[in-house]
Order: structure tokens, then C-alpha cells, then sequence
């Protein structure tokens, strides 16, 4: 196999294994699952955000009828049929609506009577937050609405809101899993915001909350919030701090991605050097930096020698200063061209993984030694195609685009230099 | 010791250590210079370049009187006085002029009539092109300059210009080693280029050749060059391609710096992760590059666990956008200021090895995960201060400033991330 065969091959590997399917059916695999399953009892399927029906499809696939029914929530066009043995909602995102707390209200009562020998599968996805909501006694959808537009109009951020609106909630940060008591909550969390915290992605209804009561009036007081007195009551009940019918997994994050980059990379034979998963500089500056450090594992074998892939994720930023037509792995990409020009045994790839880059049909861009100079021999003025932000039209005319198609799964880019 | 003391002092120890003196001294202690001088039989001095005095001056303090005289040939004023044994020549740079031939005369004159058990010290820093020339028999310097100035007219690059002039010289590409046959000639390279080539400093008078006949040819050719014939016979000369009497040592790199740096991050306990010696990327990003690798080694100690300290080495570039006060090596520290705050136990510090970082009196910063917070206490707003490329005026407000004076070595950056 060529090196750019290893790199496509690693790159397109690795994004496969955080497809929500397989992402879902690794942690069905596991022993976490298993052990849980070992109690006997019940199996509930609960699935909720923006992929709840791609993931609870992938679980009753995995489970092959080994379940005790259960329930969907997601966004409006977001499933594809019926699925047996689930009942499957719809409602409204990125604001919930009434068909959020119908839907809730069927998934409540289908854990609400459990044993402590069943188990919930709980499938947590982004969007989750909007879709999966029950206000507390005495809150209603509009005084929900009314105190988040409150803090938006204020300035808050989206810590101080959550701080807020988790105590309105009665299945927000950790509260679903206390309703599910006694029954185990086997949580598998689909996270695909860069540096997510737990207890936010989906406003955490099954893992416990960091945000404090003190915290919570800190906010009223520095917004000075018009709250009625029964608001101003639930404010004052503190959120789980712990819970012990819980055990979560988070799987399809960008981490899972580089994760899975090294595996696959190891497999191949390249030793792996995870550098980061939270990259955010500009993409053209991370490709300079990245043909640096192509150009010392070359010179040097440092910081790790050939066979090897140094791998990193997250979401590089483009500056627009021209008008061409690109994306930000693409213009990572085509900067390291630049960069590793001459090198031998040396092939950068960058890719997002939903398979889009910028307004672009390529997923990104690989790049190896000879592209630099190829773009020159074809007589174009590749300098001027990295200014343009033209790197879409620099890389496709040398055959050094990545094209995927969309794959559904969107848990930023992932950056892989490899050197043999 | 806090972090930022041992970062202060791992940065500090590198450079002491590179330092013209140091290196000349840590040479001359060298297995490579015993084993020389084993052979007994006399050493000779031949010091050339910018930094000639100071490396003669630490070759004569170590040697203490044991060696047979020899010259120096340096730039106008960049001697410091008489050094007893040695004769001293000042002379034009950056283009020869007459006293470049008389102190080279002076030069060749003192090791031309040795034995094959004696040795040549030969010292060479930057500059060494200009200050150490005598032309081929029936070459005049004006010859030698009308033939670089034509070569420039036609945009030839170095590696052109050093192919040409290289055969008409009679002491670079090798040929100073062969008129000092059947002496040993060991070498003591002060090199202060990024990625430089042995057979380019100084034009290598005493390193094989790289260039061959046949590129002359094609460069005469290229540039249609208007050549006497007496011109033309000598580039029919090869340079030599093997030496049999010379050791190479370099020293004073950016690669000396940062393996510096790496030893005493080590002594301190930290382990080394050398990352790249030729960083050249824009420096605000490359300080958002540094701070996402610092929240990949506290978030799960990739790509090497605490304590640790990742190196680089390199030249990076500032981007004028705004008005202020500032150097790429504060920059960079700003920059991965705002990428680590909060962080704990992490500090990145950045310094230029001459001790001046842009037109300022600060070698550069340092920066831990207060920093960015400390300036919005102060009563800054740092984003801006970033954005006008004022990182001289934020560091100092927070005492992240690194001042050392001048060094009397350039050897590119160093930038250090430290955690522990």
C-alpha cells in the first residue's frame, strides 16, 4: 500500500468507527453493557437529540428483539420509519414545543415503574436539551421560554442559562436518572461539540450537575431577573451532586475520532503520536506548523521517528482574504504542501468528519512532498491560490481532495500526518 | 522551584549554552578535539567570521598558552582588542575588499608549511564568505564581484551564486583544507541559519563540495553569463568531494538550542518532548498550536504525561495588524495566554536566543494560566491588546516579561511549554 493508501485508509477508518451506529454498537459490546445486563431484569430503550433514531435503530439492530420497548424523541424530520418495539416522537428544535413534553411524558412513564434489576439504555445525542424536557411543578413551557429570553436579552452565556434553566427542569442535569431509580441507567453519550462537559450536552438528565444554588442567585442578582416567588423556590433545591444508577459512555466525540485514528494507524504499522484533540488556531497556520514538525521527523526522527502518525482534532478557523473556493482542512492542507514541499515518505491529510468542508463536495484535502511543485508544473501559481483561499481548486486539479460524501456524523476534523 | 522559575532557567541554561564562548569551550573539551591533539605536533588558530574574537578569545582561555599562534579575521569592529599569540584582521562585510586578502594572505601563510601531525583550529561563524577569499590564480576581486552582480541582475539564487563564485575561489568549497594538507584540520562551525548547509557557511572552506561542474554549467547557460575565458576554464575545475583531513563540528544551532533546552528540562526532572527546530508558522497561531497541545497534556496527558516540557525551536512571524509594542516571541506567549487560562500547572515561555525580540528590550514572555484572567483584572482587555500586536505592553503589565540583554548569540527562538 502507498502512504497516501494508508492515510485515506486511516482517516476514512476512523470516522467510520464514530458513525452513530457503530459508535452505538461498540458500546453494546463492551463489558460495561454486558455487566449490566448481567443483573437480568428489564431492558428499556430511551433515545433523545438530534440522532436518537439512527442510534436506537443501531441498538435494536445490536439487540435483535432483546428488549423491553422504549421510546424516541428527536427533531422534526430526523427519523426514518417505524422501528419495532419503540414508539417514536417528534418535536420541536433548537426551542421545545408542545410535542417535547408529550414525547417526555411517554418516555417518563415508560421508566417511571422499574426494578432495580432492569436496565435503561439511554441514547443522548446533541439537540437533546430542546427535545427532552418536563418543567418542574408549577413551571410552564412559557415561563421556561420567558426566563431564557430574560438571560439572552442580558448577555448571559450558556453556563449561567443552563445554571438557571437545569433547575427548572425536572429531568435536566441528573434528574432523569433519579426518576429512573431504582432501575440502572447505562448512558451512551454521542458528543460532538468540541471540549463538551458532561453535564451539558443535553443539559445532562443522567449525569450528575456542577452548578451550585449559590451560583444559581449570583445569576439572578447580577441580571437582576424578574422571577415569580415560586420560581425563586425551585431555584432554591439543589441539582444531584452524585448518582449511583448511572454509568455513562461517551462515544463519536472528536476524541473517540483520534482514538480511533491511532488504532487504525497502529494496525497499519505507523507508531502514533496523539498531539491534541482540541486544535483551534487558523487552518493555514496549523499546516505550517504541521510540515514543521513533518520536516524534524524527517531531519531528526523527532519528536517520534518513521514509521509514525501524528494525529490531532478539533476545528481549525480560515480567514477569508481572497475569494476563491475552499474549506478549512483543505486550506490546512494545502499550506502543508507548501510547507513538506520535497520532502520524501511524507503525506499530510486533514478531513471533517461529516464529510464537508466549507462550501465544498470534498470531506479535505492530502497532501504529500510533490504536490507543491506539481501545482507549479501545471502552471499554476499555488502561492496564489494559498492567499486566495482557492484550495479547493489548488488541490483538485492535483488530485489531492478528500471526497466522502456526508457521513452523518459530525465530531469535528481530524489532521493526520504520516511518515514512513 | 515554581514552574515558571524552572522554565526561566531551562530557557536561560539553553542559551547560556550556546553562547560562542561556550560553544568554542565545550569543543575544544570534546573527545573529538582530544583524540586531535593526541597526534601532538602544533595547532594553529584560524578564526573566521562575525563572531571570530569571541571564539578566539574562548579557544586561546581554554587552550591556556598550548598552542603555536594564528589569525583572526573578522568584521570592521567586531574585535575587542589584542589576543596574545594571534594576529588580528578586521575587513569588509558584506562584500570583500582589499584587507579581506591581506588578512587571508596573513591566514593561508600560517598553516601552509605544517606536518601531518599538526592540527588546524579552524573557527568559522556567519560572515565567513566575505572575510576569508583569496580569488583563483588570474581572478581579480573585481572579477569576483562583477561576476555576483551580474548573477544578481539576473535573480540568480544563492545556491547559483555559491556554485559559480565557489570555483573561482581558492580557499572555499574545501579548498582552504586542502592547502592546509597534511595538517589535520578540525572545525568548530558557530552556525546561526535556520537549516543551514555545511558546505554554505562561509561558503565551506573546509567541507566537501556539493555543487558539481555540470550545475555551473547549466547556470552559466541559464543566465547567458558573459564570462572571460579564463573564467570559464577554472569552472571547469571540480571542487573536492572527499576530505581526508578535517572534522566538522557544529555548534550554536537552533538544534544546539533546543537539545540544550532539552537537557536541562531533563536535570530538572521534566521529560523532553522535542517537537520541531524550524517553527516558521504565524506566532499568535503558533501560541494557539501551543496552547491546545498544554490542554491535551492536562486533559489526558497526550501526547507525553506531566511533568514534561515540549520544545521548539524556529524563526515565526508577526503579522502587523495594530500599532503596538511587541515581538514575535511575546506574541506567541500572548497568544497561548488566552488559549491556557485556567489551566494548572502549565507554562509556556518563548524568548528570541539574542535576547531582543522585535524592537523591544525583552527577550520575550512567559505565561502560566493566570495570566489572560490577570489582565482583565487589571483593567485591560487583552483580545485587544492581541489584535494590536501590543503583547509588549500586556506582558509587562503582568510581569510575563523575559529580559535578559543582549546574548551575543542568534541562534532563532526557543519556545518552551512546561507542565508539571
Amino acid at each position: 500500500m502507498s502512504l497516501k493508501e494508508d492515510a485515506r485508509n486511516i482517516v476514512e477508518a476512523a470516522i467510520r468507527r464514530v458513525l452513530p451506529e457503530n459508535a452505538v454498537k461498540a458500546a453494546l459490546e463492551s463489558a460495561g453493557f454486558a455487566s449490566c445486563r448481567g443483573r437480568g431484569g428489564k431492558l428499556i430503550i430511551a433515545a433523545i437529540g438530534k440522532a436518537a433514531w439512527r442510534m436506537a435503530k443501531a441498538a435494536v439492530d445490536v439487540l435483535k428483539g432483546e428488549f423491553d420497548g422504549g421510546v424516541v424523541i428527536t427533531k422534526y424530520g430526523h427519523s426514518s420509519g417505524p422501528i419495532e418495539g419503540l414508539e417514536i416522537h417528534e418535536a420541536g428544535h433548537p426551542l421545545p414545543d408542545e410535542n417535547t413534553l408529550r414525547g417526555t411524558e411517554v418516555l417518563l412513564r415508560a421508566v417511571e415503574d422499574l426494578n432495580a434489576d432492569d436496565t435503561v439504555l439511554f441514547l443522548i445525542s446533541g439537540g437533546g436539551s430542546a427535545l427532552f424536557e418536563k418543567p418542574q411543578e408549577g413551571v410552564s413551557l412559557s415561563d421556561l421560554i420567558s426566563v431564557t429570553e430574560q438571560l439572552l436579552a442580558c448577555g448571559a452565556d450558556i453556563v449561567e442559562i443552563n445554571t438557571i434553566r437545569k433547575r427548572l427542569s425536572s429531568v435536566k442535569a441528573g434528574r432523569f436518572a433519579l426518576r429512573a431509580a431504582p432501575a440502572f441507567v447505562y448512558s451512551v453519550v454521542l458528543s460532538d461539540v468540541l471540549g463538551d462537559r458532561l453535564d451539558s450536552i443535553a443539559s445532562g438528565p443522567a449525569f450528575p450537575d456542577s452548578s451550585t444554588v449559590d451560583e444559581a442567585f449570583a445569576i439572578v442578582e447580577k441580571y437582576a431577573l424578574s422571577l415569580s416567588p415560586q420560581l425563586r423556590k425551585l431555584l432554591r433545591h439543589e441539582t444531584p451532586k452524585a448518582l449511583d444508577n448511572v454509568e455513562t459512555v461517551i462515544t463519536g466525540s472528536v476524541l473517540g475520532l483520534c482514538e480511533a485514528a491511532q488504532e487504525e494507524a497502529r494496525k497499519l504499522g505507523y507508531l502514533p503520536l496523539f498531539l491534541t484533540s482540541t486544535l483551534d488556531c487558523e487552518a493555514r497556520e496549523a499546516g505550517a506548523f504541521m510540515a514543521a514538525l513533518a520536516r524534524e521527523v524527517r531531519s531528526s526522527g523527532r519528536p517520534i521517528a518513521p514509521p509514525c502518525a501524528l494525529i490531532l482534532g478539533g476545528e481549525t478557523i480560515v480567514r477569508l482574504r481572497g475569494n476563491g473556493k475552499g474549506g478549512r482542512n483543505q486550506e490546512l492542507a494545502l499550506s502543508a504542501a507548501r510547507g513538506i514541499a520535497g520532502l520524501e515518505g511524507t503525506v499530510l491529510a486533514s478531513v471533517g468528519s461529516d464529510g464537508t468542508d466549507g462550501p465544498t463536495d470534498a470531506a479535505g484535502g492530502i497532501v504529500d512532498g510533490d504536490v507543491w511543485e506539481a501545482l507549479k508544473r501545471s502552471g499554476a501559481d499555488p502561492e496564489k491560490l494559498l492567499a486566495d483561499n482557492d484550495s479547493y481548486h489548488a488541490l483538485a486539479s492535483v488530485g489531492a481532495l478528500v471526497i466522502t460524501g456526508p457521513t452523518g456524523v459530525n465530531v469535528n476534523d481530524l489532521t493526520l500526518l504520516l511518515c514512513r
